[in-house]
């Protein structure tokens, strides 16, 4: 692996060709994405030009304005206008608008055109991810006409795998896959054997569309304006990337930290704290609570010191029974499970999972904890686990449904947060419980 | 959405096929999904044919057995008959061995030679989730007649856009994309449209396979034997469903539970227990540890009680900062972007991620604290968070790498279990800081 670092350090061009050519395009992505912007920019001058154009596409949007800056001119315009107009978009929305608006005008006015289309979509929907060389079908053709109009037009598609059959005004009526047309005669009318299409609107958030691919099993699915007007494709490699990126999103939020906005090892130690910092602040901040109920209840504590033994152990299996409820809801209704129409049904489920689980630990626990201390602080401590496995698993269930009802991301008020909030009344309730229990 | 359960209470079977005509195959898998094991099973009765077929197809696979129990015996024939192999191999695997036995001799010869053939595979391989149906090529065709061999075979394959080109006995010398036969002329030999294959192995894990699928931005990959022979398809609807089954298990782990092994509303409350109570118990037993070490620095407590006024919040800072580093470190893994080589870059990074951060939260805790206990106690507060931080994301970002190294799921190890290790050893850094600092 150093070698590649030691090869661009010496320059050695020959050597570094050498060595990226036994390599496939992932596996070149991924060294490149492994080291440092030095060796990453010598590296890519180093590949063939074909083999760069592909690299490129399949790299880290940041990663590719950072690699432009260290290219001459004529390379970069030559670069970008090899792309696919999709992926296209994508870089120029990274860069500043002058670097973008003089390269948009290098283009060709075809490819210009389809490019600054597809910039008119806003980031993150399915009109900016969509593939605009679309082959249509006229739905009045046969199939062996419409085999010949893709043979005819299908070199510059992204995909001739979905062919959506359009009527006036470029409405679509429906979509035929190009393997029906081939296993179909040629006298058949295209219109018998196409079917009812499943269409994607532009305007639609990229995680949404993406996920209409993935539950059709579908290889594209047809972008369509207001109008049913054909617009592009959404392939399916697209949406598996964007299924990716959203993915890597949650996961982060999930840990309570923003996610990173180039790959791990081509992030630096600041761009790893400007990550994480404010969510740890607010979370720290949010811990505040703790210390002011245990400020509040500072009198039993000192009475009897023994119940702060039992502190860590009970929020900690509090904020763990919270996690459990919170990262098993959140995915349930990321993959679609759970919506929030089902939140009585929800909560109700993890009232009840909450209570035995809670059960569980007080009666494996109570023996254990009577011989270490005493019965009256086991009896305690077992109530308040029964009291603060339910409330954790109600809020990690309640939070992220609330969330999602009011379009906060249900990922990031899940676990962590949950857990602070579980600290702060998990206290409460273990103090109320001791005060009656113990007569204070 | 109610209505459902209420049309196949009172049978209205009319009412329920009309109800689910108005929706698409994902739509309905959706509705079945979310209810009780008799409505699903008598609205499932009122669908059409082939569409229960589709249906059926996409449903989770405790869901098809329990379908099945409910079903006469030659409806249940047909349905299995009209899977496609791959499917078929996975719903025989949930069955009892007696009643796959049955389902299978009920099989034409050719069919159950597929299915037996997958069912060799191990579960989790890509040989058990690819299509054994594939229109291979002769290498030395042309593309017209290789586009003849495609209309007139391709019917029962389950994709065509991949075309595997085939050498003697078998072996995999290519790959072309029926796109690229289409636009090339009929007269031009597959041999010079091919390109190199990429491949995955029969015994390659499932996800890996699925994530070459991925990486590759493929529609379908050839899953060879070790002779390089073609055994298969590993098409990108089953990669992508098999992508979104780990993600699911890695979430679940990531939380502290076991997956469900169905969808979560048709999930028990028991089911929900069962899943999670065992994880929920290892870590209260890990959580003992924190109340031997506030045992053991019982004296310390007692002396200056206002130290324990801190304790939660600075083991749920620390817990916090652990589960930034776990998450962020555990993805970079999954998607490749960090391996285990990169051991000591990593840990480097993340120790002094852990040290800033953790400077960050002293210098603007500082003030606030002395101000509502003392400057000392402030002192030590802030040089244990400073500590503690460092601690959390060295061990966030070492136990997975050094779990997953040792074959254990990455996943499995992380936030709640750097969370209990955290919560121990932070508080000894705190006492100890205590001491010190207090001269005690």
């Amino acid at each position: 692996m150093t070698d590649l670092a030691q090869l661009a350090r010496d320059g050695d061009l020959r050597g570094l060709r050498q060595h990226l050519a036994d390599r496939d395009v992932p596996g070149v992505v991924d060294e490149l994405e492994r080291w440092d912007a030095v060796t990453r920019a010598v590296a890519f001058r180093a590949l063939p030009k074909d083999r760069a154009l592909e690299v490129f596409e399949d790299l880290d949007p940041a990663l590719q304005t950072e690699l432009l800056e260290g290219l001459r001119e004529e390379a970069v315009t030559a670069l970008v206008r090899d792309l696919d107009p999709d992926d296209r978009a994508g870089l120029l929305d990274e860069l500043p608008a002058t670097v973008a608006q003089r390269l948009l005008s290098g283009l060709s006015p075809d490819e210009r055109a389809m490019t600054t289309a597809l910039l008119g979509h806003p980031a993150d929907t399915a009109g900016r991810r969509m593939s605009p060389e679309v082959v249509a079908l006229p739905e009045d053709a046969l199939v062996g006409e419409a085999l010949e109009h893709v043979r005819r037009h299908g070199r510059d598609a992204e995909t001739l795998y979905v062919l959506p059959v359009i009527g006036p005004g470029r409405c679509v009526v429906g979509v035929v896959s190009l393997r029906r047309l081939l296993v179909t005669d040629d006298d058949v009318p295209v219109r018998e054997v196409m079917s009812e299409p499943v269409l994607v609107h532009a305007r639609d958030d990229q995680e949404t569309a993406a996920r209409v691919v993935r539950d059709h099993g579908a290889v594209a699915v047809p972008v369509v304006d207001d109008e049913n007007r054909l617009l592009g494709l959404l392939t399916v490699d697209d949406a598996m990337r964007i299924l990716e990126e959203e993915e890597s999103e949650d996961l982060a939020r999930t840990g309570a930290s923003e996610p990173l906005s180039r790959p791990y090892l081509a992030t630096s130690v600041l761009g790893l704290v400007r990550a994480r910092v404010g969510w740890l602040f607010v979370l720290i901040v949010g811990a505040t609570l703790t210390v002011n109920v245990l400020d509040a209840f500072e009198d039993t504590l000192a009475a009897v010191v023994a119940l702060a033994l039992f502190v860590p152990l009970l929020i900690g299996t509090g904020g763990n029974a919270g996690s459990q409820a919170a990262t098993t809801v959140v995915r349930a209704m990321a993959v679609g499970d759970v919506r929030f129409a089902d939140l009585t049904r929800v909560v109700g489920k993890e009232v009840a999972t909450g209570f035995l689980l809670g059960s569980c630990l007080a009666l494996l626990g109570f023996v254990p904890a009577a011989l270490l201390v005493d019965v009256d602080i086991a009896l305690v401590l077992c109530l308040a686990l029964v009291a603060v496995c339910t409330l954790a698993t109600t809020a990690g269930s309640l939070t992220p449904m609330v969330a999602k009802r009011l379009g906060v991301d249900p990922a990031v008020v899940s676990a962590p947060f949950i857990t602070t909030f579980v600290d702060a009344t998990g206290l409460v309730i273990y103090f109320l419980v001791a005060q009656a229990v113990l007569g204070l």
